[in-house]
């Protein structure tokens, strides 16, 4: 890890800078892939099925007996760590349901915000040799829970067209509707524009690899919504001089093995609490499975020494990370003070992996400074939330007059009439 | 208007299609412009400024003299027609701000979700002859109530300087904390990358033409959010026998001199009906100042004879209107119905006016079908909801299994790590 100490305000948004990623020559791969399934449907989708997951798909969609033989294949000590997490996770976003009330904004007018689920979502989950099956519960249980319509599952086949069990495991359990052995881009451009097999939906959730990123980005442009952009995991760490440098170490390696262009980030006061971490990083990297990745996402990471508190969380807050583990005596009064940042940890039993699965907050967050903007999925993120307004004739003769004045100073004269007629209306009868 | 009567279901989809608009040439061209400001900051604003307004701007901030001075032009009758719309939106938007509660999702673990104001956002308001004074009020006053730090404003300057006398009014009156005499593309781009004048922003809301939708789409790539995709505006107005034609034909006619690509829609299980709006319609356009933008939107607009209730409701809800009005004996059960629309306006004293002005809802709505997954503009638009998560030593005993269980699932060594470093800790205590 770089080692910066009390660097100058000026120097910290280059200090803070995110790896620009170039997608020109992607995006015009993708989009031809996008426009072939559009055009070609289910053919299309099984030759990229070929092509990429070297599997010739006699059935797209995973059958009944498939899912029903799942079960089978997860050990039972998942089965129990799934159930654990599932109860937390849907308690924590049960919580966030909506309610609604009427508004009489003035005398004879009534308006209120209805929130209805959307009829029908895709969730995308990443194959490969270690499934996302935690992603299947984050994004499964909210839209179960708001109660969409079709709830509709994407993943990719393995060379002998299997789903992964855990994953196929989960879905049975939260009782999603349809899933597909169908991954990539193929994937993402089938659920934006409709299959034989595959219906289109409204919106798309899910991570991905930069194709399947890419192609959620250009199918949002045109026809289906999308979770949010997406870019490479991150953490921020902020530490004060008591804070266990073992525990924190443990947390910069568990966000560094997610790739080798993952950042983390440790900001502190305490000059002597760098070289702790230093000295534990490199302990407990040696024993990592993945500590090639690891070790490379650390060459691009950087501790950070700053004067006090208030200089930290004011980095803390220029720098937006996905997820901020703050282990300070006094984390409360700091939790306060954050303004931007996708998920937050406090205290020194609260490591990343517990959000990343079971204490039960969505582990799906806005990474790449997203975090000034876009909030983590949530229970909104299923739901639209329609307007409706209900008027009297006596709450038209009460409002009548604002509404016609401003209609005319916007110049639009059919806008005053539609008043006006129905003023002219009340006063005949 | 085209009629049709009793479509095949198998004709819906074709029946209910937007034009579907080809950017590949504009994108080019505002791409440019947007790298150009990036670049070169002032100088490239001042330059377009010059090029598309005809304005060459010593200053791009609008000053306090000139904020003061835009009252004087604005008519009484406007100032209190403002006040009241003021009130109506503020006292809609108000009911929608955020709570949050602490959860306890197991023993030792407790999760929120703390509702975050974007520090800054930008809002776009159009310039030209009848400005969108309107929108100032619908966009300002949510940003406000949420308690966004800063909230600046963008609107094309007239050839001699001059931003709208209205729009700078609703300006101060709302504490918009700034406003630049700048419109178009370069506005957006300023927004998003920020010039020594303007300061960048999180978020950018507000209409516009062409380049300036496809501008913003493109900041929103890389950057900076925006509210939502835009489209042109467009009305369904579901009629029954009873409803009142000459009512319809107004609000159909409010909605069509939007522009000539507004597209509306009558939809009626009353053939009698049909034929009395079309009647009504003539009659009623020929008196519009705007009448050769409406009669081309008309062009393109439908009215269509369905079989029933039931059929028009799905008709609804496959076409996804931006606004909808109601006009049937029943009203009340069939908004229980309405599954996808923007806004929707109930009963024969409701017009969609109403909503454009005054009744408080937002008059910011998905267009183009994306009232399927998208909202209007409301409370959410302005906030981050961060999650926040404290776990106790014994709570992470509590979870700590189900934890390391999914993490060695998903092949995350360093992720079940974090967690037995310190449950091991634990032990020895």
């Amino acid at each position: 890890m770089n080692i910066i100490r009390n660097p100058e305000k000026s120097t910290w948004s280059g200090l803070l800078e995110r790896p620009r990623l170039n997608h020109s020559t992607l995006e015009e791969q993708v989009q031809k892939i996008i426009d072939d399934v559009a055009l070609n449907g289910d053919a299309a989708v099984s030759k990229y099925t070929r092509e990429f997951d070297h599997y010739d798909a006699a059935n797209l969609e995973v059958t009944a007996e498939e899912i029903q033989a799942a079960k089978g294949n997860v050990s039972k000590e998942l089965r129990r760590a799934i159930e654990e997490a599932h109860w937390n996770i849907q308690t924590f976003h049960k919580k966030q349901m909506h309610t609604y009330e009427t508004i009489v904004t003035t005398a004879g007018v009534r308006c209120w915000q209805k929130p209805v689920p959307m009829s029908s979502v895709g969730l995308y989950i990443p194959g490969g040799s270690a499934p996302l099956l935690s992603t299947v519960l984050m994004l499964g249980i909210p839209a179960k829970i708001a109660g969409c319509k079709d709830v509709i599952l994407c993943s990719p086949p393995d060379s002998s067209g299997q789903v992964s069990s855990s994953i196929l495991y989960i879905a049975n359990l939260l009782g999603i509707d349809r899933v597909f052995r169908v991954g990539g881009v193929q994937a993402i451009a089938a659920m934006a524009h409709g299959t034989e097999s595959i219906p289109a939906v409204n919106k798309i959730f899910g991570p991905g690899n930069q194709y399947v990123t890419m192609a959620k980005q250009l199918v949002s442009r045109e026809t289906v919504a999308i979770d949010m952009p997406a870019g490479p995991s991150e953490l921020a760490v902020v530490a004060d001089s008591n804070a266990n440098p073992a525990f924190i170490a443990s947390d910069l390696l568990s966000q560094a093995e997610h790739g080798p262009d993952s950042q983390v980030l440790l900001l502190t006061d305490s000059d002597a609490m760098i070289d702790r971490v230093k000295i534990e990083l490199e302990k407990q990297l040696k024993e990592l499975p993945r500590k090639e990745i690891a070790s490379k996402a650390l060459d691009n990471s950087k501790m950070i020494l700053l004067g006090g508190q208030q200089e930290i969380m004011e980095m803390v807050n220029a720098y937006a990370p996905e997820h901020l583990i703050i282990v300070t005596a006094n984390y409360a009064d700091l939790a306060e003070q954050v303004l931007n940042a996708g998920s937050v940890f406090l205290g020194d039993y609260t490591p990343e992996s517990a959000g990343d699965y079971a204490s039960g907050t969505n582990h799906t967050l806005p990474t790449n400074g997203w975090a000034h903007s876009y909030s983590g999925i949530n229970m909104d993120s299923f739901y639209k939330k329609i307007t409706f307004q209900e008027i009297s004739r006596y709450g038209l003769v009460n409002i009548g007059d604002a509404i016609m004045t401003m209609a005319e100073a916007e110049e639009l004269q059919a806008h005053s009439n539609a008043v006006s007629i129905r003023l002219r209306s009340t006063e005949n009868d």
